[in-house]
């Protein structure tokens, strides 16, 4: 299946000059979802994961149905005020503007192999300081998986040295 | 298996008085959070459901593994500014404060048959929301369905005449 064909292109959003990937209508269609998640399983087994990691709010829309797919646990990975337990906090740049993350600080043992899933790897800020968070716990990242790559936006510079794995990719 | 137990109560979060039910001590748990996602599809089964609709961003993690899992189409329900194309939208009281909700005014077609899948049921605010935006677009709602349902709060008497479905209850 083109899955690119299922996700809509909107220009000028959420600001002038951002051409913003709308997975909405990949989501919407059971088969091309079905297909996202099966390719992002496909592409983890083996690689012997505990967890799944993923950023909210789209991050949680894959990652959970990665985690239920494979049979282990899904790690969400918050804005702050959002997690009740005890945190960690990381403060990093997005594409347009600025962001804070935060995951419990027992979201994870030590030693535990985690995949990180995002809709989107575009500059990489996101995705980088969700790597931060768990490695801080003395966990291990595996693997990056997503759904979109925005190439041009060479995200991949950031997050050099780890498994990436990208379903879609954009060069604008 | 006890889903309660997998879920951890934090007394005054996210504001004094407020017993918070923290789902990520299921989520992190693979069998916990199979078994939450496989019981709402067990009950959700016969229904001829079209599509699974979740507001962000818990409904996310279990709508949309629910989905997935029925092999149908995901709908997210969004915070106001986050969606990219024409949306509804529609503004509600919280348990603690007030909030707004969009939908794609594409989002579903006339007719469908739409689950409501949620982590929790409280006043029944944000619920209601949902299938309000989801009736504004002509199709029907068949089913809500929650991990937790908090009695006391009687969010029921908010959604009366709708298949309501949860799988943990708390009277405090």
């Amino acid at each position: 299946m083109d899955l690119k064909s299922k996700i809509r292109v909107i220009e000028d959003f959420p600001e002038k000059g951002i051409s913003f990937k709308d997975i909405t209508t990949l989501t919407k269609d059971g088969e091309a979802f079905k297909e996202t998640v099966d390719r992002i399983v496909a592409d983890l087994k083996g690689r012997n994961i505990d967890y799944i990691a993923g950023p909210e709010a789209r991050g949680f829309l894959l990652g959970a149905a990665v985690a239920y797919a494979l049979g282990v646990g899904f790690i969400p990975v918050r804005k702050p005020g959002k997690l009740p337990g005890e945190t960690a906090s990381y403060e990093y740049e997005l594409e347009y503007g600025n962001s804070k993350l935060e995951i419990h600080l027992d979201a994870i043992e030590k030693g535990k192999k985690v995949a990180i899933v995002d809709d989107l790897l575009a500059t990489g800020g996101t995705v980088s300081s969700v790597v931060k968070l768990i490695e801080s716990l003395g966990a291990e990242v595996v693997a990056l998986e997503f759904l979109i790559e925005l190439e041009f936006l060479k995200g991949r510079e950031n997050i050099e040295g780890y498994h990436i794995n990208s379903l879609v990719k954009y060069d604008r």
